[in-house]
């Protein structure tokens, strides 16, 4: 039994806001922009969404606080901010922090009695504002997911399944001035959504075809982009897409929650520490799937490991025996398992760590 | 530039509706189901729909008179026969005709000063009951796409784009029981779509994804479906489902418009008509897009002709020159010429008609 369900209208194309972006007037009158620090105002995004409210005659607030991995205080901040406010829509501009910090101010501003930790309970998550995704970098696929990632007060990061951004519009050329480790490590984010899709247990045909195609454009581009050509950036970021799709039906699996703390205690960067861990979480996939293993090893040309392997992917990483312990314990209890084949034990989730950090 | 958009919920497995139906409530308490007069009796499909319509407390009428390729008249007997009911959401059951015949009767019991000509005009078509698709054969696919193809009164095979399902629900076991011309012919079709959308100027990086691998499921399940092989006929639902999600973005291309006539006049099944010119059509596309029309060839073991005419396709029609010059003219007319790739003077036409009906 499968299931395809992908509602986000997406539009792709350089100056796509210009040439597509007034549909948001059906949305409403009032925006609410949530986006970075800087790098929407540097590349261009930002002026280009002004220009395209302020033609359309929506009036917005801009909150540009949104941090790398957002916390809870940090998304609370911006809901208490606009709490007396009312926005007919969300805009979140930026890489996947903003787009997931978009969707759960969406819900917090509207549905005014919910709690942040409120939004796990997909009981209580009933009503939201539209959500409208813009990225900026070719990697979380957040703007064609339901999908929301959060970092507790505790420092975990915690995902919750929230709402389908109601549009995307992807203007490639906002890619184009993505620092080199930025491609990379959002790159292999994209990589990693789309193998694990395909690999996971909730996989469908249609999921199936998106992250085959998808694996197939990274393969080809990943090395060009990271060098600057745009050609190659600009299909990045169409895999990137893709692969957002893919998770959108199959959720990631248990690459991604080995990942998580790396990014959180190491502050090694969310694809990156992903990619670190992928290939040696396949391993003991091989188990239960081998032949869809071999098909990813075959399309990144014999071996994903060789291949992320020489983006310099493997530096070695200080790790405590206390620290890898906790790390093994919580990848042990992780939800992310029910979808992933194999049989991991705590015993294997250990060698997949040190096998992925070289201790 | 492109877009994505492929809003409907669709669900597939055996017994999905028992086990996944109940979802359609939401929709309402009052149903208008279309079908055709035996298949949807005999394959077991209306039997589960009743089902699930009593135990949802959904109570609903029944009109099993649409025809296959419905005509105008058709349509407007159900919309005059139930006009002054009230429903809440109109189901679709069985191949393409009921389908289509859903969407335009979906339109007409909701904008009740529309006229059936008005479909025809997007900025005339506004508001619908909601829809839900059941296909029981694998061919259409338009469980998944916006389209109703309906025969005017000069006996006119023409399309309109009216609106998405809001679900579909594929039961691949309704297909068992289809006679092997019908999975040749529904198959054909599915086929058609996929071809045809990875080769429309239309095509897009997620639409081609899907269409290669609704070629690849194609070509290695037809032949085996056409015996009565289950397992094939369950792929190839799957497949006309993702080439439905295809169209759904792309449209078709001349292919089908050449291939009305001879359903119109000649009483050739859809889907082998189309597939009849279809790998003609290639030819002529080559001009524009060699390598893309490659790869099609080599997905079907090097050549499609070579592999449709296995299938027995190609029988010699009786045409007279008459017929031929009004189908020429027809074709040269024909709105799919804007998305076909290559130049199609009326003598390419011509010839193209030729060599597929050996005249």
């Amino acid at each position: 039994m499968w299931e395809f369900y992908m509602p986000t209208d997406v539009f792709f194309g350089e100056n796509i806001l210009e040439k597509r972006g007034n549909i948001i007037d059906i949305l409403g009158k009032r925006a609410l922009v949530v986006t970075g620090k800087s790098s929407s105002k540097k590349n261009g995004s930002l002026d280009d969404l002004k220009k395209l409210l302020d033609e359309t005659g929506i009036s917005y607030e801009i909150f540009d606080e949104v941090e790398e991995n957002p916390s809870f205080d940090n998304v609370m901040k911006a809901v208490e901010r606009y709490r007396n406010d009312s926005f007919d829509f969300v805009v979140g501009l930026g890489g996947g922090s903003p787009m997931d910090f978009a969707k759960a101010v969406a819900v917090l501003l509207k549905e005014k009695d919910l709690s942040i930790e409120d939004l796990y309970d997909r009981e209580k998550v009933r009503h939201w504002l539209p959500v409208v995704e813009i990225p900026t970098t070719a990697g979380t696929g957040s703007e064609v997911t339901p999908y929301s990632i959060l970092t507790d007060p505790e420092g975990n990061k915690r995902g919750c399944t929230l709402m389908f951004p109601v549009y995307a519009f992807l203007d490639p050329r906002y890619t184009y001035s993505m620092s080199d480790e930025l491609t990379l490590s959002t790159g292999v984010d994209a990589l990693s959504h789309a193998v694990e899709g395909y690999l996971s247990r909730k996989s469908t045909p249609p999921s199936d075809a998106l992250a085959i195609e998808a694996m197939k454009i990274i393969y080809r581009n990943l090395p060009k982009a990271i060098e600057g050509n745009r050609e190659a950036r600009k299909k990045m970021f169409v895999a990137s897409c893709l692969a957002g799709m893919v998770i959108a039906q199959t959720g990631t699996t248990l690459a991604h929650a080995l990942g998580y703390p790396l990014t959180t205690e190491k502050g090694i960067k969310h694809g990156r520490a992903t990619g670190m861990v992928l290939p040696f979480v396949m391993e003991v996939m091989k188990e239960e799937i081998p032949e869809k293993v071999n098909t990813v090893n075959h399309i990144f040309g014999g071996s994903l490991l060789k291949f992320l392997k020489e983006f310099g992917l493997y530096e070695k990483v200080e790790v405590s025996s206390e620290e890898l312990e906790k790390w093994v314990e919580k990848g042990s209890r992780a939800k992310h398992l029910k979808n992933t084949p194999g049989t991991f034990t705590p015993e294997k989730i250990r060698d997949i760590y040190r096998e992925a950090l070289g201790v």
